[in-house]
């Protein structure tokens, strides 16, 4: 079952993909896309859209795990997190994929045991976990915890696994795909 | 010049179509997408973009005039109406619209004379601006509004017109289109 993580943003936007294989963990890939700030945002939602296409289709992933909504500083900041999140479901639902959400605290949590974890904290126990070389940029890094914290579900595990014996297509691998997961 | 009014929103989003034709105001069509609100947020964001995609098409707008973002109630709120202002500006912008955002209050006093007018007031000055049967619903009112607010611009028709006597483009004409307005 392959994973994209998202962890959105109009200036930069982190993404990670992570593979279940049996019970191991293993990274795909990972990066952010950045956006030009000299530009209006309706330019820069067009570059957030054709990056995030070409991600999705180098990787095909079945589940997208995002970053849930979450009380922002003003509403102003908020809309415009609004506005990257928006074209991001967009660009998910469009290519079949199924959309979950987590809060940040609940991805800390997961990933680095306390809600309340410095994002170095996060981008540490990603690189532990994933086995990688370094610890990977802040926003890759969260966008790397929403995928992993979505593959740690029980459900997710339980259903798929459950799929599998019987062997039928695993109940997260979405309508359009077959049981590549 | 065409112009497409879009006033955003994830349940309903208006629309509306005006054209200026040497000083008249010219009605072409106007309506509302309505998404499914059983749906999820990401499933009614690409029912959002089919629509409007069809719209553009029909209409081929070289504008869009769109409700700029105020400062809702609430964080939530803000963000909802981020996520379906994300999509109309990445249509837009991806089909080489020119994007101009004008505030509900500008729009307002453009219109019906007042920053704070009803919504019934604009919608009735729509229909008599525009010389229609009947006043349109209130979200393609508005919408029709923002067109009728943008082309009443000075600016617009000076530029436009500037252009038009000296036998170029309008500056208002987009880059991808001829002479069309």
């Amino acid at each position: 079952m392959m994973v994209l993580g998202i962890d959105p943003g109009t200036r930069r936007l982190g993404w990670g993909v992570v593979e279940r294989r049996g019970a191991r963990l293993v990274h795909r890939g990972h990066g952010v896309i950045q956006t030009d700030e000299r530009q209006a945002i309706a330019g820069r939602l067009v570059t957030i859209e054709c990056e995030l296409v070409e991600v999705v289709r180098a990787y095909s992933p079945i589940v997208a795990s995002v970053e849930a909504l979450f009380y922002a500083k003003d509403a102003q900041a908020a809309a415009k997190l609004g506005h990257a999140r928006g074209v991001v479901l967009l660009v998910c639902a469009r290519a079949g994929l199924e959309v979950h959400e987590y809060a940040p605290a609940l991805v800390k949590r997961a990933v680095a045991g306390s809600g309340r974890a410095e994002k170095s904290q996060v981008a540490q126990m990603i690189r532990v976990v994933l086995g990688l070389p370094s610890a990977p940029a802040s926003d890759a890094a969260d966008a790397l915890a929403l995928a992993v914290t979505h593959l740690q579900r029980p459900q997710a595990l339980i259903a798929h696994q459950a799929a599998r014996e019987r062997g039928l297509p695993s109940p997260l691998s979405g309508i359009k795909r077959g049981p590549s997961g």
